[in-house]
């Protein structure tokens, strides 16, 4: 199973459409169609924060696994917004430090028409998590992050 | 019209099932219950990074606007994932710094089992956006910021 | 050697004039004194970001190392500013998680006045670095962070 | 006075050393020399991780000056650490949304070899300012912020 198909059959990806288009070699390029549903206005199409995150996140995770090959927990995210998001987003993401405890990725967003909406860096855990039983699976013990 | 009604008037609120309970002089409590489709693993609830982000962003930007009344764009925020989030949710959110051109909040976010599963802490911006026609409308002109 | 008397050895906490109060169980306090080589205008003691940040840093890292008695590079952190430091500054920083491949901690930065000027939080590395032949030694090969 | 001029004349540039060799348009570029003071092990140069982000916010305040030309606090950063910084440093800063009461900017940090040992995002406020009397000068009242 590549590492598109393990993310594309998360259940919160679905619920928000995000796509990932491919991911290889420490980097990752993920769509999210701008629906309505995911607007923070009725009856426009202003992509909520919490959208454009979800999207640069997920691409950070994608540009990581693919280089683990294991869940990669994020550990923690910032997220910069440049512009109003009004239309179908991509994310691309590139692990710019790699190691065997953490990587640190960083993401670019733009709308479908060029737009730079957003940028985003994170950290994210390399290390533990091979042995625990799921894909998306967490580490038994104090060490455990959400993701 | 209320704080607490504007923001769960907003369609990725519904589409997330966030929900504002409280909104006043710079707090915010706002909840998230842990459906199936907004988890990371098929089959059970783990919260997607994503999905604890919007509830922090949520609450923040619901804190945020408590003191303005009027849009507050979040410009940048950070989140940090502190233990897996595998049951319903709540957000408290605070204002630590405000000021007429941005504003600072932190949140905690923890689950109904009282674990404490992620922070966060971002700026918004207070200033403009009053005439700009929409609820949460965008500012024209180059200073505009997605939320 | 106390984890207070390692940090206080470093030349750059010399330099700025940082002294850890005390670094235990995963709590640190440190002081700096605000003298006018630290502020950014001439003639006045107005400390600089760089000055604020570099004692949440420091602050941070003792708390870290306080629990695992040995290097804990910083991977990432993000400082707030939240009032002018016009005066001495106090750092007070806690462990939020703790774990065998990351650390998480806070840190509250006040002045003399009791006045909070600034928060932090960031990310340490706490695997590796054992065997690495110097008190900040860095780890050899590609898990190399920067303190 | 130049941007380049006002800014080498904090006292805390010169304490740590910090230059700009240049500063226009929204971009900036600021030097480092590594000198043993700033290092975070005895005998040997380690830039501590306070010395790195001092050089990154000095580097986007430039940047966000050359663009404003009065004083644009620094209201958050996030800085991430990618290698070892053992010898002389340069940052380069680039204003990547600028409004009338934000802006942020980017800040990639470079040794004398060419290794990119970070990266730095933050925040900066643009707006009031004007009228406080001083160069590096806080505006009185709530919307003050440290720098």
């Amino acid at each position: 199973m590549s590492v598109a198909d393990l993310l594309n059959g998360m259940p919160f990806a679905d619920h928000m459409g995000i796509e990932v288009v491919e991911a290889a070699d420490g980097e990752a390029v993920v769509d999210l169609p701008l629906t309505e549903d995911l607007s923070s206005v009725p009856g426009r199409r202003i992509a909520h924060g919490g959208v454009t995150y979800a999207l640069a996140d997920a691409a950070a995770g994608a540009a990581v696994i693919s280089l683990h090959h294991k869940p990669t927990p994020t550990v923690d995210m910032r997220i910069d917004y440049l512009a109003p998001a009004t239309d179908d987003l991509r994310a691309e993401a590139t692990v710019i430090r790699d190691g065997g405890s953490v990587a640190t990725a960083d993401v670019r967003i733009e709308d479908a028409d060029g737009v730079h909406v957003a940028d985003a860096r994170g950290t994210f855990k390399t290390a533990g998590g091979d042995d625990d039983g799921g894909a998306w699976g967490v580490t038994p013990g104090d060490d455990s992050l959400a993701e």
